[in-house]
């Protein structure tokens, strides 16, 4: 078989860095969500650029699939290797290779996770601004155009990325854009790779964008009687232009679970959390200037928090809202959704799937980076039931299909992978066929995460 | 012939709106620059994207070439008709379609130039911050991924793109993004249109991020007793973090061309003009900050600017600075310059650059949107002088090696065209490859702006 041939050539030079063991393939086939397990042939932990490369020449003479995996916490089932076939995991390719202080620039290896990277920055006054939340790995988040809390102020993984390596299917090593801040020289291929999950190339070194630590940061939650009301706030803070680090939403039923799952003792309504950076004067006035929008619909039991532990703390229990909802229905796994709509929007988009949500049987916790018009449903589904698995998926539709209708996206941050694969039609049309063309044109062998993302023929 | 074809075919349907005036030709196959003229062999001024997607499938059939046209202000002779064919103005297609306020967002046509949608924009409090100081039209800077003097606060023409509609080579119409601020849904295609020339599709619509006015702008002048101290200044704002809206770098002789050009009376010094957007306290402190550092060199001749009109006057004279530099040299024309580097490398590359300028024969003033490391020397040659010439490209030769050796881009924001495309293979090795092999799978008859960006072959 022609999987067998590529693993046993791949095999001889990686030696035990190619792995068959049961429990290896197993953890790299499970998803953090419901998707079904499919686990690869086999799981090669390369250590440099050139053993990527010799190991894509293989696998496209033998027609071999290859997965790339980061930190595996994508929410698509994007690592699921539904082809069988290597996952190539780069838990040995995690170093940081320098840091060009001045430039404020980084170059790192894909395998590095964004809490590794802002450890080893932590005494240089930078910092790594794109935060998912999970501890995802630096070329994970590149290959899904990953954004989350802090992409109002300091944008997605796209702005935060200058250059890349890349290896094409046929084993060619190539390098995408420079050390300069912007660049008019040719296609933008660097823009090309994020997002691609894996299907046009490998990317096995990156340049990003480093911020300077701000002066002062200041951080609050705040509690609000209705979810209108928080989302209203949300649109009038971006219309008038206060420059918000974070902003991020939680429906009553997320604080229920975060109380219960991290401690703390939020009073169960909507709540928005947020955070401003910048110096000590502006902090203050840009605070000062949200506490009064918010305080203008009603908003009340604000907390401020200015010292480190607090803050860490508010955005600890933020972070781990995820897990939190899945404890809200034990035994549960998820159906995550991610739409992002205009701003102008939101309200109606968010009132619409509570109102869909509310009327179905299953719990639906909302919560999200509403600053960016992105919000996200934790539909929890009982393993295994198909019922509820039904009408979850049922709801993402719905969800999805709204999203589209109002002018915005299926996904917002978290990409297609296997879940998303079904709207892409209906987002991009005859754009997607264009998708399926390029992908086509890098690897007309179809070895790179095959399955996911461009149209399967 | 195949191009007298699919002119005649053209103008069945376009009558009138299909020019093969001599005057129209010129003026289509004119540069601003000093590429020689190259005059398609009709014009057509399309009214919709029907029509274009009629006219690129009729050209494709008959493989006869199509350069899209804006306002024909880029400096690498992009609009050049090298190989004949029709040139399409978009002239007839510059009408705002929407403007999307809560959103802030606008819908246009290519043809519309920037001052244009700033007209209409007026009275919504919002505006479009791409500036390329020539009144370019939106297809165009989104063609060439435009930058210019507000790149440093709100990004290039790439931060403020959401989605396009284009037309490919073989008449299919796609749409590319959404009205969401983020989308993780698939290749970015709206991306990789940008900054690729007329060489992979038309664009025929926009949807542009807009921003908020600001409360207060503050603008102002210093003069440096030294280039250097104006460069180091520049390295410290940014490495300090300081919130600049722009921040521009002209050298002595630019100095002198705008004070005779402008009639202003700025010291014959090298000068950075800065400008500050935020809430009064915030430009204010801002301001103050950049005041201090500037000092710390000994900047002197500080002038400031809040009003309107002063502001105005300020940055007339900055967007007048290439056509004042014209001015130096009677009857000259210019080989316009555009490396970026990494901000660490800035003074030297700077200082190389004006000590080669030196010993030339030439004059070159030298200017630019220092804050993201990306600057020009004009290199004026007079017309049809060889010797000139073969001096200024040289000059331009070294300035682009040296922008590489220093891990930065041979241009930061104009693009390539017929420029540049001697140095791709340098920039980019195998990924320029990559390129062409995009491009023909986009085009594969290559009609599409042949001669340019990628390899010819
Ligand atoms: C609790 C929780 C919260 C989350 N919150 C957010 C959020 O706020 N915002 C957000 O954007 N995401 C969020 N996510 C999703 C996830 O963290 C992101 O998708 C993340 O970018 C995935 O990174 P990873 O390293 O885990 O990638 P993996 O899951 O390992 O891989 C993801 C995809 O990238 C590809 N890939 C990985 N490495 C490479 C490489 N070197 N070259 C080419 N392709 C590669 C894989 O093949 C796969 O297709 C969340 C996930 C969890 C569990
Ligand atoms: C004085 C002066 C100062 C300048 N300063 C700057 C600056 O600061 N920053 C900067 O970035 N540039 C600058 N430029 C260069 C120029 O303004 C930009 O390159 C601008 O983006 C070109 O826009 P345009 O409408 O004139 O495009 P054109 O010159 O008409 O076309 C440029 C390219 O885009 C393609 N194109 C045009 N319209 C479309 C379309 N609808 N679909 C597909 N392709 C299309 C053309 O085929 C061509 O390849 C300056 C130019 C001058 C003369």
């Amino acid at each position: 078989m022609t999987i067998d041939t590529a693993i046993s050539e791949l095999s001889a030079f990686l030696g035990d860095r190619l792995s068959r063991s049961k429990s290896d393939l197993d953890a790299h086939g499970a998803s953090e969500t419901w998707y079904a397990p499919a686990p690869p042939d086999a799981v090669a932990y390369p250590e440099s650029t050139e053993e990527v490369a010799r190991i894509l020449a293989i696998c496209t003479a033998h027609g071999c699939p290859v997965v790339a995996f980061g930190a595996g916490t994508s929410l698509e089932g994007q690592t699921s290797a539904v082809a069988g076939g290597v996952t190539l995991d780069f838990a040995r390719m995690n170093k940081v290779l320098a840091i060009h202080q001045g430039d404020m620039e980084a170059v790192v290896q894909p395998g590095l996770t964004r809490e590794e990277l802002n450890r080893e920055l932590r005494d240089t006054g930078l910092f790594f601004s794109v935060d998912p939340g999970a501890n995802a790995s630096l070329g994970g988040m590149a290959a899904t155009r990953a954004s989350g809390t802090t992409a109002l102020r300091y944008g997605t993984i796209r702005e935060n990325i200058l250059a890349l390596e890349v290896v094409l299917a046929d084993g060619r090593v190539i390098r995408t854009g420079s050390g300069a801040k912007k660049s008019a020289a040719g296609y933008d291929l660097t823009g090309l790779f994020l997002g691609s999950e894996g299907t046009l190339g490998i990317i096995t070194e990156l340049t990003v964008k480093l911020r300077g630590q701000p002066e002062a940061v200041s951080a609050g939650v705040c509690a609000f009687g209705a979810m209108s009301d928080a989302v209203e706030t949300v649109v009038a803070v971006i219309q008038m232009g206060i420059p918000m680090a974070r902003m991020e939403f939680v429906d009553a039923d997320t604080v229920r679970a975060v109380n219960a799952y991290s401690g703390t003792d939020l009073p169960e309504q909507p709540h928005l959390f947020v955070e401003f950076h910048g110096s000590d004067a502006s902090a203050a006035e840009d605070a000062a200037r949200f506490g009064e929008l918010a305080a203008e619909v009603g908003a009340s039991d604000v907390r401020t928090a200015t010292r480190t532990e607090d803050r860490t703390a508010l955005w600890t229990a933020r972070h781990h809202a995820y897990w939190a909802c899945l404890g809200l229905k034990p035994g549960a796994t998820a159906v995550v959704t991610d739409v992002c709509v205009p701003i102008s929007r939101l309200a109606e988009a968010v009132e619409e799937t509570r109102a869909d949500i509310a009327a179905s049987h299953i719990p639906g916790p909302i919560l999200g980076h509403v600053g960016d018009g992105n919000f996200h449903a934790i539909l929890l589904v009982e393993a295994g039931n198909e019922a509820d698995l039904a009408e979850a998926r049922r709801l993402a539709s719905r969800m999805a299909e709204r999203a589209l209708r109002m002018g915005g996206t299926i996904t917002g941050e978290h990409g297609i992978g296997l879940g998303k694969l079904g709207y892409m039609e209906a987002e991009h049309g005859e754009a997607w066929a264009v998708m399926g063309e390029i992908k086509r044109t890098l690897d007309p062998a179809g070895i790179l995460n095959p399955g996911k993302l461009v149209r399967q023929n």
